[in-house]
């Protein structure tokens, strides 16, 4: 995990800017002999692709993913896959105005002050557009993982836009992929829509909170202590785009929490250890123990809205900027399918990791 | 960063369990020529040292450092500065209970399933005596950074413990140093010993949230996509023992603003971008951008507490557990000093890391 | 340097297979500012392009290459670099005989043995088709080490092949690039010539040696004991497909010297130490001294011949197989400017990770 | 594979200076579950340890190992193995003429130049005695072999030294332990006993190549392009103190050869391929075959010589330096069980990354 790669053993490194001719990743390390088409990583890319409804930004990206290598007949053959998407729709005009400003809130600066240099066209390598990356390769682990654990369930969905959040007593897993929200809750869906309306025709841009849920995970994944499964998803989380927090079971509500409240205590079920509660998030001391795994992650607001606020120029003129373009009221909103995908690449890896080591094998207990 | 590495370029190697002989650190990359004595170490090992006030535990162990290798003549050479720890006072006999039994909210289950063996002395290696070595370790860092980066202040404290919050409009840092809570306020450190007091006389544990501030850091730290800064700060907190959220900036709490709210403006000064607030918490895009860096963190209470749980034994049969031993009331204050040390090692890993890319130059505004 | 990646600072990945529809590298970590565009890698992949003279296989591959992202208006950005290369004169029916036999000699075998299934299609991932990614990675680093080292020269050629040998008393480095045989000395090529013809008429293939030398490398490259420079260069030499041996300076004939005869002794130049002899070929102690840095690697023949060998199928049948398609009579040709390549990656990626960790400084004498 | 740190998933970072306080390797990844204990690491640092006889430095270092973690009730539990050996005859008197002076073909002017500091007690960090951590290292890799792969032999010996070569024809693997060159050639012995004593008596020292067959090994380990198990063979091998070339299998002589005489025909045997020749070496396209490997590399003359040669000191004065202290004549014969420990390591890391990615399962031939 250095500049643009993640994962040690199943590992990908993505390149590529928002509007230059393609941007993509290259998974290597990936299990040979596992079913896998360009059909399967596009459903990925699918639920992420912008201008699917008003809710995100109006930019048409076909999204189409091409596998370039890896797979031969169907199959992975172990070697590195190349996965290329053609950027199509750009429209760099519309970029003029932040070639020569920094957007308060935004990475525009902080390149410039590293790099001396910045593709200012759409954010270039700072662009969201770069997720569409990820959620190729993740679509890569799904694949793996569908074969190696054809139990485990990754599911994203969100739990607080702004002012609202989810009701988890009308937690329906069913309903997230019906509505524009990954919210699983058909009911507030209205309530949703029209909150973000409101943001949207305000001119301005609102933050979210998302979760992921891993069903079936199996006990035994994670390499403490620096490559803890929850330290890595903490670290797959924090690296998309605008996330500022990242929780596991409890998150920071378990500063308030004390001992007795905290302890999920253990009974023995039929096949194992059964916890009587998930306090924990489904991971104790770095390791996973078989209980769900539950990650949970914040988004900030957009940056680049219509609405003027006060930065400066690259000659030091201090400027009112509108950020005109074509741009999500709720970036978290397309931060789900994101975040599964990270998370299937860190569960893979440390799939993989545990093999290496342990040979999978797993202690008993009883 | 994997197993028991830490760090891309400045990297160091934890090793010992918490009932071995010893404990430690391999740090390998050191820049060479620094100043470095055992003293200099030490200081900070007192600061997480176990019994110096009654609330922490009261296992004494003199946490006295010895350099083994790669210093010279009172200078580092370069070559890999071995830090080791003995460990004192063990008294495996408290752990006769937890020998077969598994601690609810503890790592004493998962390390069972994956490795299928553990050293259950004490927690053996997920006990939070491997932390002595990081903050060794951390050592190193801070007289790298002393050299190197002679304004930057890394300075961590307390802002919640179970109920008890920060009133940060009392935000004295020259306090912290002065009471057992590493709280920056002191007209509140008697409501706080109270507080624990009572919890520990409960027989219960609690919870805690720990800040840590970065100031006069340099911009163009970070580097994106996958070794962002704060993507690198969140995977160092979320290796310390216990902590189960981890957030820059607004955090969590970015998901509720708007991004008219969210925008940090910014105002030209006398020696670069002046920002009119920080939400963002110093990191844009994954870049440090010379603003002061804020990064917090949750820590679960104590999981080995003196009122009974539920849990199963390693035959499987389910059982009731008091964990007795000598524990942490709320093992949070003793994090204080250990993100500080994980703070200094990813600061100067990513100061190497961008010496390498950009020489350490900068990109001119204005 | 796992799996398909290179490097430590400065690293790349390489991609695709031999009869996919394209190839390439995605280079990591690239320094930012770098004037690059693509007629400058060109003239690297140029040397190395099949089909230039009858001693090269008469594939016909343009080696196009293309930059898909991290250069903007000219420069690179420090964000990847994607470099793709299309395949366009696969002729996968000339390898019928080969899906399903495994050449002597070959890579066949050995692929099918761990993956369980290959692209048999031209060696697929084993194909010598995969040095062009590097070589387009190769120049990159040249761009940029143009940039920080002006003076550095990096001059690869052929000193054996079969039993031709070099008269060393005859190089001369303008004659390299005059002829097909990367050779330093113009008188030789008529010998060379017949004796390759030779070769190619009997339907067979031949060996080669080919030396690598660095001038005015700088004193201090390398990162002892597991990161030596010249450890380095031996792993980047050997990875090259078909080398069978490596050597530093003196090289295996260090065995049979002494002390006395092998020690470089030192006197006092204008500007630093000056060696009287080189020996250790620039290297002592894994840190180059400023001396040339000489490296040099066997490459055995090509194991695609028209002679038929006994081997088995994937079947188990016993048979012979004769290799038809395109072959290099002398792979070990091709390979001077991949050694270039991989030397110019090494000697750079040395240089940044110097950079991280001394800062460049160098240690005075006198 | 950085700085002091070998290995990707089986991995250790050795530690320590020649004449300071202790030196070891911190070994991390280990499987958990193997028997391990001190006795079985001491008998391979037995066989390295100096002043067994009169052909080896008079430095009398018991080596004694100790295991200050990862090993619980005799064994391993997955956490890091520290290993720690300390220096106890130490005279660091006999260094004083060399504290400011640089020996011809040592690394003490390199280290200078590059670090600008150095402890030349001994030659600190470049001292051979660094060997003694890789050895324990290695010897925990040997104990994870024994359990993993039962069958495996590693087998060093010695094949020149200096004008002398071993007569394969006359190889005996039982005689290797019986003499002090590792010699498996009993009656050779008196010749290459008089011959080094000849050497030393004239104040000077010799070179020597040294063979490792590993036997058994099972095929496909070995992760293409950049981890080839040859690439990593020969980064080991290069990486011990004085080697200056590395072969495999037929090595620089490849460059003779025809593709008629290199191929290694194959016929069907009872469990599997069965190889007419090894030419290869064991190894086609980075993977092993299940062929014997054979690795081969020649270490230079000891550079520490009685006779005075010409060089600088740190003032910049041309000198003429003899090098008192207790020094190897042929330094090459220690390298044997090195050579082992390094091929222990690196066979065990490809087979926990082959674990990893294949989950070890073969492809079916026949």
């Amino acid at each position: 995990m250095s500049f643009n790669t993640f994962g040690r053993v199943f590992r990908f490194t993505t390149w590529g800017e928002s509007h230059g001719p393609a941007l993509g990743a290259t998974v290597d390390g990936c299990p040979p002999g596992i079913e896998l088409d360009e059909a399967f990583i596009q459903q990925f890319l699918d639920r992420r692709k912008p201008g699917t409804s008003r809710f995100t930004t109006q930019r048409k990206e076909p999204d189409q993913v091409r596998i370039l290598s890896g797979v031969f007949e169907g199959r992975t053959t172990g070697t590195p896959i190349q996965l290329m998407i053609e950027n199509t729709d750009q429209r760099s005009k519309d970029y003029g105005d932040i070639a020569q400003a920094y957007r308060p809130g935004h990475a525009d600066i902080a390149y410039q002050l590293k790099y001396g240099i910045r593709d200012y066209r759409g954010g270039g390598r700072s662009s969201a557009r770069e997720t569409a990356a990820r959620v190729a390769a993740g679509g890569v682990a799904q694949a793996v993982l569908r074969d190696l654990l054809p139990d485990l369930q990754i599911i994203g969905y969100m739990v607080q836009m702004g002012t609202l959040h989810l009701d988890r007593s009308r937690f329906d897993a069913g309903q997230i992929g019906q509505n524009p929200f990954f919210l699983p809750d058909a009911a507030a869906v209205p309530e949703w829509e029209s909150y973000l309306d409101g943001i949207r025709k305000a001119q301005n841009s609102v933050g979210a909170a998302i979760e992921v849920l891993v069903r079936h995970c199996p006990p035994g994944l994670g390499a403490p202590i620096y490559a803890k499964l929850d330290t890595d998803l903490a670290a797959a989380m924090m690296s998309i785009n605008a996330v500022k927090g990242v929780e596991i079971g409890e998150g920071m509500g378990a500063a308030a929490l004390t001992g007795t409240e905290n302890a999920d205590e253990i009974r023995m079920g039929n096949d194992g250890p059964r916890f009587l509660s998930n306090h924990a998030g489904g991971i104790l001391g770095g390791i996973s123990t078989g209980q769900d795994i539950v990650v949970r992650f914040s988004v900030k607001p957009t940056s680049s809205i219509l609405t003027p606020r006060q930065t400066i120029n690259s000659k030091g003129d201090e400027i009112d900027l509108i950020t005109k373009g074509r741009h999500d009221p709720c970036v978290g909103i397309r931060a789900v399918p994101i975040a599964e995908a990270m998370a299937a690449c860190v569960i893979l890896d440390h799939l993989m990791l545990d093999r290496a080591q342990t040979g999978g094998n797993r202690g008993e207990i009883g």
